[in-house]
């Protein structure tokens, strides 16, 4: 498959989105198909935040209406009002996961916990009804303790390890791993803990982000041997890994400032920027295993196992790229708006990579 | 002394600062004195850098001009064309120090050099002439041997002490000092190793640069334990670390852009923040020996230890601000130009924490 110039996989999915609201997210929901995505976990970091089951149907609703034939997979905000009697309400309603965020560590976290153990009763709840609890699993900064955004991973991994502990049975993603570290420990933890990991922490190290607004993210990327350690266990075809891409878009104006804000976005280009990756690291074999079934058996959603049985609406085909089909990512998105000046290019959002040639592209 | 409302010092010592060319250095010239300096040794990566002793002579003929007053120390940029010959004309003109970039790991060093043993009947030129060789300690990035700009200083350590063992007798600064590794070796080696702080090293880490483009510097700010071993040599008062700011003004463009350039800017607060950032870390007393003593120790330049044979013009006099007399520091600086359209406010300095309070400020 890998000397193909034409692969056809399933519509991928990914277990880690942001969709924003308003104007961006009028913007950003339709270009998740154009990147090659039929299904997509959305997280609920809105503002304020989606904290109950009706919120997140109506949520998914209004994405629904944006992006016809793609499957969102909803989500909740972890915080100190959500009760397990919400859980069980969420679950009736179709919701799948809750997102924790520990305290202070990313975009819209400011109301995320920080001591686990007062959430037990939710987590109770959620190991029931057979939810997902996805973890931003970073402690926050504290330079008494030596805790930084470059081992704020690391340094959460045995709240990680305690949480699977106390709750065995409770599926857990830890999210967007970034480190040699946490690939390593979510190997040695059970079958109910997964991991997902973006294109751009494949793709990028801390370098790239140092200097460069629209490469910085939170969890930050690390060290060359931490990426090295995201790519080796995709090439060990491990089942647990499976693609969250975290695309989190921002205006330009909020990436170029005196504090740009932390978030790279991949959806449009992103399972091209993927084949790309995995060409480049040489494990193309590994792409559709990586971008469907390892986070859909996780996830416990039907697997496409067997093309022939899908219709073509179902079907993405990658075409390799040569000099006459070239894909060179956009520069910019554009985000229409009827109530804001869009005069100064504030309200587009610059893409991953932008300008860049990709290896792949959609047919 | 600690406890006094005022602090009469010698006008300090600043044996690393960068003050650019045209414009620029008309602009933050001058702003050297205010900020308490009145000792600079001058960085040579401008374009085109200096690397004669007679250019060295001219800029520093330009900076006399726009300072009166401070004694400027000039250095040269090492490259390949540097020749010992050049080296022992260069002392004759005056010029103290070579300073060596390894290449590509700064702003402008693509002039820098890789093979130092190449450079090594230059180094003995410099040691026989009692010049100083001003080290950018840092590898550049490599993935496949895992270096990158977290590790770049700490990797660069074993060049260091080769270049010692080498050139026993040859002063060398390892510049501005990142990392405990850093700070361990340089205690480690002779009295002719001495090593500069920056004040914005012992203020930030890695959160504080990582999307905030102006605390932005190469070597970038580390770990808080980094951090914390920069402050503890300082406390320890040993006498061979000592300033060099590397102040490094930007314009606010270059800053804010898609790829803002590395360098923060502290030449016009220099004394009040070190003053400030001293007393909270509990070693004011040490201010005096870490921004003239120390140094011009190193440097074998006169010490000023008795302040009472120093008439007014060499002295500043420190205040401790109290809700009266406020320090805060101004949102920019501006440069003035006849060529350049100066309305989108693209040439004005952003300085080191913009807009916040010292503790300290010069009368």
């Amino acid at each position: 498959m890998s000397h193909a110039k034409t692969i056809v996989l399933p519509y991928a999915s990914d277990f880690h989105t942001h969709l924003r609201q308003g104007d961006m997210m009028r913007a950003v929901t339709p270009l998740v198909k154009a990147g090659g995505v039929g299904t997509a976990l959305v997280m609920p970091n809105l503002t304020p935040p989606i904290v109950t089951g009706e919120q997140a149907m109506e949520y998914k609703a209004r994405l629904e209406e944006l992006a016809p034939g793609v499957q969102f997979i909803m989500t909740l905000y972890m915080n100190p009002k959500l009760t397990p009697e919400e859980i069980h309400k969420s679950a009736k309603l179709g919701v799948t996961g809750v997102k924790v965020y520990p305290s202070g560590v990313t975009t819209n976290s400011d109301w995320g916990i920080l001591e686990f153990e007062a959430y037990y009763p939710v987590f109770t709840a959620m190991q029931e009804e057979n939810m997902v609890l996805c973890l931003h699993g970073e402690c926050p900064s504290d330079a008494t303790k030596n805790i930084c955004i470059m081992n704020a991973e690391e340094k959460f991994l045995a709240t990680l390890r305690k949480l699977h502990n106390d709750f065995p049975k409770l599926r857990i993603v830890l999210e967007h791993a970034t480190t040699k570290a946490a690939v390593e420990c979510v190997k040695e933890l059970g079958d109910t803990v997964g991991c997902t990991i973006t294109a751009h922490h494949l793709s990028i190290i801390v370098d790239d982000w140092a200097g460069q607004p629209h490469n910085f993210c939170k969890p930050v990327a690390k060290y060359p041997d931490d990426r090295e350690a995201l790519r080796q266990v995709i090439k060990e075809g491990h089942p647990r890994f499976f693609l969250g891409s975290d695309s989190a878009p921002h205006y330009r104006s909020a990436k170029q400032g005196e504090k740009p804000a932390a978030g790279v976005f991949t959806a449009p280009i992103l399972i091209p920027l993927l084949a790309t990756l995995f060409e480049k690291i040489g494990c193309l074999d590994y792409l559709e295993n990586f971008i469907s079934n390892n986070g859909r058996k996780f996830y416990q959603l039907p697997i496409y196992n067997d093309l022939s049985k899908l219709d073509d609406s179902q079907k993405i085909t990658l075409v390799k790229c040569n000099d006459n089909e070239e894909f060179v990512i956009p520069q910019v998105y554009s985000v229409e708006s009827d109530s804001v000046d869009v005069s100064d290019g504030g309200r587009q959002i610059v893409p991953f990579m932008a300008g860049q040639k990709l290896s792949w592209k959609l047919q």
